[in-house]
């Protein structure tokens, strides 16, 4: 009985600390976004609108691709807000990108890891096989980015070699997802181990500046 | 009696202007697209692509968000023959960008005003909340011009600081919208009333070259 | 009954060449991503998610838009492995741009004649009309190729005027497919018929570089 006390106090901690980190993820995606549009030299509303797009556009894209309309992010309204309020306070407080830059990308991995097992989760409580559920768990994580870059004129970064490793380590977090879910053996603590296992992978491609590789005729 | 039979009247004489509105909208941003296709040179079809993103883009994006499938612009052609039509004359008559400026702008505003309305009244219907019908109904109003935009390779001109307020008045006029449906309010004429105060609020912004702030770092 | 044999050995055959030459225009269309992921300099993820773009993009567009969520390229995987595989083989034999050239085109057009006529089926049997099931049939056709390029930061080569004729094959496609639908003249012959037109068609604007007209004003 006490472990079962325990399990389910353990439990509703991880869950606490997984809403906290899906709360930090989307502030973060959200000043990435505001950041990206003050570097842009775009205008308040410029702010407001790619710091949206980066928080949420990747579950928008999923909820869609699901059929779940309308999408969460316009039913729950809590990190629309969040959104907002990051972009208005990047907008009075604008700190230096120097200042802003190693906590940015330490955060940006966390909604990284918690979007693309979130997103697994999501998708395959819609049905869907194990291998399209990763796909979408990694499209959630990865898709507010592109939409961001896209929106902004740019190929999205995700795309680009000189970029760090960034979707596989979503991709690695959302396959490890499937996979618990596929064997049933995801629990909120095992799917958090998924998120830190995707963070890890994304802070030591950042630190040791891994990339995939370029074609070798490109290469030329 | 005389009375009933003068309201509904007056309601059928404003939902008459109404329509007659939004086709004026829709015939006003597909020359808008058109117009951006001869100025980046492409061919009669992207004339003809341009046009019909600009026009139907919003209203097919929002039909995607809230499940309403397939858009009303694939199944009512009413709208995507005007467009279509709207490109094929301007591919004709090819007007002198001098000539058609004001009275565009002038049809775009009132373009503007009468989608964020009804865009925010289809949202409603669907049975959003008030602030997401809202936040649709921008959408729907600005959401053909980004189309345009991001298909023509350019940033959004919405999200551009040198342009004068466009999502803004789009967005009062959702707002106003979706409050007056939340407090049963919303008739044929206020709802015209408030895509007036839209339209209104956006030439005003248009003479007066009203701008969104930029951020304090990016103004340096 | 030896007819009826025969017609319905035809049909099978017929079948079995629709399939292979649609998988034929995914891995042709899955190249052409790969390619302008090279040609962009974008490592081997970017030339996986293009391929898969590109491939996948005109079907998912469509599932989307009649409601068919997921989307067929989420849930039978045969045609993303395709894809990717595409991607990687490119990735490692890296042929010279001159020697695939001409297959390449040859290949995408089998496969613009193919999705043309397959999306615009796909779409009447949802229960849209025919001139929207057109519409879908060409979208499904061009879409991914139009996402490839968004994507990868250019103006839609469909849009572009020094391209040859391609919307516009898809088009015909898709409208012989509407019109056989709407009779009750298709089959899988006449839909092949109908394929071939359309690969004719733009083999031939290739051949002969017929181009969309410009409007009078952008030509000077």
């Amino acid at each position: 009985m006490s472990v079962g006390v325990l399990v389910a106090e353990l439990d509703s901690a991880v869950t606490a600390v997984h809403h906290g980190g899906e709360l930090l993820g989307v502030i973060s995606f959200a000043a990435s976004g505001a950041l990206v549009a003050v570097r842009k030299r775009l205008d308040l509303f410029g702010m407001a609108v790619l710091a949206a797009a980066t928080a949420l556009g990747g579950g928008i894209v999923r909820d869609l691709l699901i059929g779940r309309t309308p999408p969460a992010a316009f039913t729950d309204l809590t990190y629309l807000s969040a959104s907002l309020l990051t972009a208005f306070v990047l907008y009075f407080i604008a700190p230096s990108p120097r200042l802003t830059k190693g906590p940015l990308e330490i955060a940006d991995a966390i909604g990284l890891g918690l979007f693309c097992v979130t997103g697994t989760v999501i998708a395959d409580s819609a049905g869907l096989g194990a291998p399209t559920a990763a796909l979408l768990g990694m499209t959630t994580a990865i898709g507010g980015g592109v939409l961001r870059d896209v929106l902004s004129g740019e190929v999205p970064s995700v795309l680009r070699p000189d970029q760090d490793l960034y979707a596989i380590p979503a991709l690695f977090g959302a396959a490890t997802t499937a996979t618990l879910l596929h064997f049933d053996l995801y629990r909120a603590w095992t799917g958090l181990l998924a998120a830190a296992g995707a963070i890890g992978f994304r802070l030591l491609a950042r630190h040791y500046q891994w990339h995939a590789p370029l074609a070798r005729h490109a290469r030329d």
